[in-house]
């Protein structure tokens, strides 16, 4: 058996399923340019028969990330990402599947049928034979449209292991290529896990041709361990999110079993193709277009995972480096130097830095953001690469505006009458105005912004914080709104069933009741765009707008 | 081997020493009154030499929770938790430990020293037979005191299994009852860690008769599936804490440990004495005291953990509750009906909810209660559980307020003049006015506040969330300061260092520009009554209030 771990990202489709992650065309496309430079083997684009407008992100990652000599690996001899489409086990959700992924250089079909007795009893209704039937009637399906397929008995954690080690068989023979193992509810212990694929391995026929994969859940905090134990009893693949993020307590974080493979080489003998320096980036970008926060805690990524190293007072105190750290900050690019730009840096400065980060933007683009730089620059002393991150994705990674922010003026305080007067540019060109009371300057603003813009909802969560230390700092501003008309509902691929469809935005200013107003207009705009009478929910201009940033 | 898993909470010494997670005295004893309703066992309630307040802190904690028919276990015929206070292997912090500690009806002292090659060598730059002489020594002493020691070989995950051994065999003759494993940088693997422990179980003379601990830290995303493994090689006590707050990526947490004994219990036929419908209520409170944030995704507590069940729509379409769902929201406290009160809800159905939260307030308490909660209500339609605690926590939970918030008016926007004017009562009784621009509405009330006050100091973290969903809610704001004279520093016991102490405030109001205000004061009031010239940083004022609020 080989030692190289595949790591399969799902950041894109079982991570973007949580409540409340849901992003752009265009946000998903700059997270899988992130995912390609990081070395991930395979991206997990989405859910292609969820909507049009799904198919149309998991194509654009195929055509843009998934090409020979696309994004990601620029400059390298590296082969560009498999792209994967997740299919419910049916003909029409593999033949979208493929269209969607087809046009990658090396496209895989990821299609999946419940095994565990209370899926197929309760959810599918299917006795056994009906189970078997499908699988091998839409893995050779998929098989025929593609070389490269994958096949997950849903819930296999609590699946009884005769009828798995049968049905993965009969998959293999239909044209599997991998097998993915999931504990798709979280229930398995490390020492049940590893012993279920074990069993897996030794016991279906054909499994030494194929990869075997995992693929666990965080419910009772066991998912790294329960990864780490499959991939110890022979899986090659681990499909993971960055951050964990994912339905319910989430998905294994890419970031914990990666760095865990290489903190601990001596004992697990394996490798990934994962250059660790990137990780904090892209932990940082998914965060940030998700708006699901990671806690300070949190191993790896959390802000004071390495606390260590930044909050002792090194004049020798700390006697040596190892005492109390098994890695290195550098290692996952958490960069001590955070300070890099102020006042009078100039345009070529701020070029090179928004290089070193990976963004490539256009010389008009450039000089967008040069521009707000210096206003930036003139409000605060230091410019960090944090604050860099949130004026581009503030600039460049909105959704497209329907209405747009002209003019905001607030008066609050103790005296309780908090008044907030909205001046928003409309579609058609049009500016309207109008103030509103509320029980703080928030509720003040968002109150004047709906008499303009007329869009039912419910404010569902609200958060801001401080991009930077510092009391001069950016504030990040993220919101999740949710239609109350209800209409347009996003679907879930493992219980099948509709929920009402939350919607995003952020927005980021100096002046946290902008950045407010900014993050609450840009949550209302995704949400006009998505409950247009037609349905198609593209975003022409905005895309056009991410071709010419990016090439 | 008995069946029974001890539960050590060390949220109050190792999770309060996270950067940021300071806790005021009075927060310290309400956290400890939660832990005791929870069931914990064991509460570590501090480090008593690091000063004399946390020498204080401790001594309250073992007077006012650890005593018996004390708080916690009102009304039950429950024993009060063992009260645990942390010490060096020296004479001085065993003394002081068992100053605070002796109160408790039972009292332990825990003594630590490390025992692999690189501490031994680089931090306490002593051989083996030095160390071996100084656990004897120390052990003996702190049993001389207390019947109930505890004794912890730092760095055991990387220690010599034989030498392990050797040293624990003469702590148990030295008079240990409990023998904590600790992986004091979160570096094994479950394997390891279980083998490690099995080993000592096996090899260490008279360990028969002793508890064997575990103590994980998450550095690899591994801390829970370690604390199981160390479990179920023969284990009977886990040291934890809340949300696996801690040092750098954080401990073990509680609730994952606690859920998965319980969720998996004909897997590990092990039980504990946690109350765990009272696990959403500490982890709020923790969140809340230290600043902290639970992530969306984190198992058992995350805003996510049961998302399917607030999600979905559930007219029949989720056919059959288990298909998953491994345990079930209302089994760690999470409730469904959160709309309590509104406007027209009396002064007894407030009294009614607070108890039913485990607030006991004297009825002037409960009179500001209730003027703050008819305040609320007339801005607010619904009120919330959540938005009571917020309330409960800014009125009666701030520390000795040295500088109060008098007036606040603040004007803002897109104009770009953030302008703002603040009138403070200080510790004479005057009242200040000033007036300041900022680059935000935030930043210029922080300005106007330093222009009053003079603490030069960091702002480090601001954030601010809705406490509860909808356009009106309650925002709470959390600040993070560091002093920027750092004449006050912290001890950390591990790498026996100081560093700058940092000081976390909260606020809460409708307005998030005077929870901001209210937050950054609290902050700095904490910071005045520390850094005070005679270094004694009681909170006389705050804790009479509190006696008189609790009793």
């Amino acid at each position: 058996m080989d030692n190289y771990v595949r790591i399969f990202d799902t950041t894109l489709r079982d991570g973007e399923q949580s409540p409340g992650a849901t992003m752009t065309s265009a946000e998903k496309l700059e997270v899988a340019r992130t995912l390609a430079k990081l070395g991930v083997d395979i991206i997990e684009a989405g859910f292609p028969a969820a909507s049009p407008d799904d198919l149309e992100a998991v194509r654009r990652i195929a055509i843009e990330v998934g090409a020979p000599g696309a994004a990601g690996a620029q400059g390298s001899a590296q082969r560009p990402p498999i792209i994967c489409g997740l299919a419910r086990a049916s003909k029409t959700d593999i033949h979208k599947a493929w269209e969607a992924v087809k046009h990658a250089a090396r496209p895989r079909i990821h299609t999946f049928l419940a095994t565990s007795e209370i899926h197929m009893r309760h959810k599918l209704k299917m006795d056994r034979e009906q189970v078997l039937e499908r699988v091998i009637e839409m893995v050779s399906y998929a098989r025929s449209l593609c070389e490269d397929v994958e096949f997950s008995p849903e819930d296999a954690g609590r699946s009884d292991p005769q009828f798995l080690h049968l049905v993965l068989g009969e998959a293999i023979k239909a044209g599997a290529t991998t097998l993915n193992i999931p504990d798709t509810v979280g229930y398995t212990t490390p020492d049940e896990f590893g012993a279920l694929v074990a069993g897996i391995i030794q016991n279906t026929p054909g499994i030494e041709n194929c990869i075997v994969s995992v693929h666990c859940h965080d419910d009772l905090g066991l998912a790294t361990a329960n990864t780490l134990a499959g991939i110890q009893a022979g899986a090659r693949q681990a499909e993971v999110t960055v951050n964990g993020i994912g339905e319910r307590a989430g998905n294994t974080s890419l970031e914990e079993v990666v760095m865990a493979l290489n903190t601990r080489r001596p004992v697990f003998n394996l490798i990934t193709g994962i250059d660790t320096t990137q990780i904090m980036r892209a932990s940082r970008l998914v965060s940030n277009y998700t708006g699901i926060v990671v806690q300070p805690n949190k191993a790896i990524v959390g802000a004071n995972a390495f606390a260590h190293e930044a909050g002792i007072h090194q004049d020798g105190m700390l006697k040596h480096q190892q005492t109390y750290e098994i890695m290195r900050p550098e290692a996952v690019g958490v960069t001590q130097t955070r300070l890099v730009l102020g006042k009078h840096s100039g345009r070529h400065a701020l070029k090179v830095r928004l290089n070193e980060l990976g963004y490539a933007l256009s010389e008009a683009d450039l000089d967008k953001a040069f521009e707000r730089f210096k206003l930036l620059a003139d409000k605060k002393k230091t410019i960090t690469d944090a604050d860099l991150e949130a004026l581009v994705a503030d600039e460049f990674y909105q959704p497209r505006e329907v209405f747009t922010l002209d003019g905001l003026q607030v008066a609050c305080g103790t005296m309780g009458m908090p008044t907030a007067t909205v001046r928003l540019r409309g579609p058609d060109g049009a500016t309207h105005t109008q103030a509103s009371i509320g029980t703080g300057p928030v509720d003040a603003a968002y109150k004047a912004i709906d008499s303009i813009v007329h869009a039912p909802n419910t404010l569902l969560e609200f958060s801001v914080h401080a991009v930077t230390e510092g009391i001069d700092a950016l504030g990040e501003v993220t919101v999740r709104i949710e239609s109350k008309n209800g209409h347009r509902l996003s679907f879930d691929t493992q219980t099948e069933t509709e929920r009402t469809r939350t919607f995003g935005g952020h927005g980021a200013d100096t002046d946290i009741i902008v950045a407010s107003a900014k993050a609450y207009l840009a949550a209302l705009n995704k949400l006009l765009v998505a409950t247009r009478p037609n349905g198609q929910a593209e975003e022409p201009a905005f895309i056009t707008h991410s071709q010419t940033a990016r090439s």
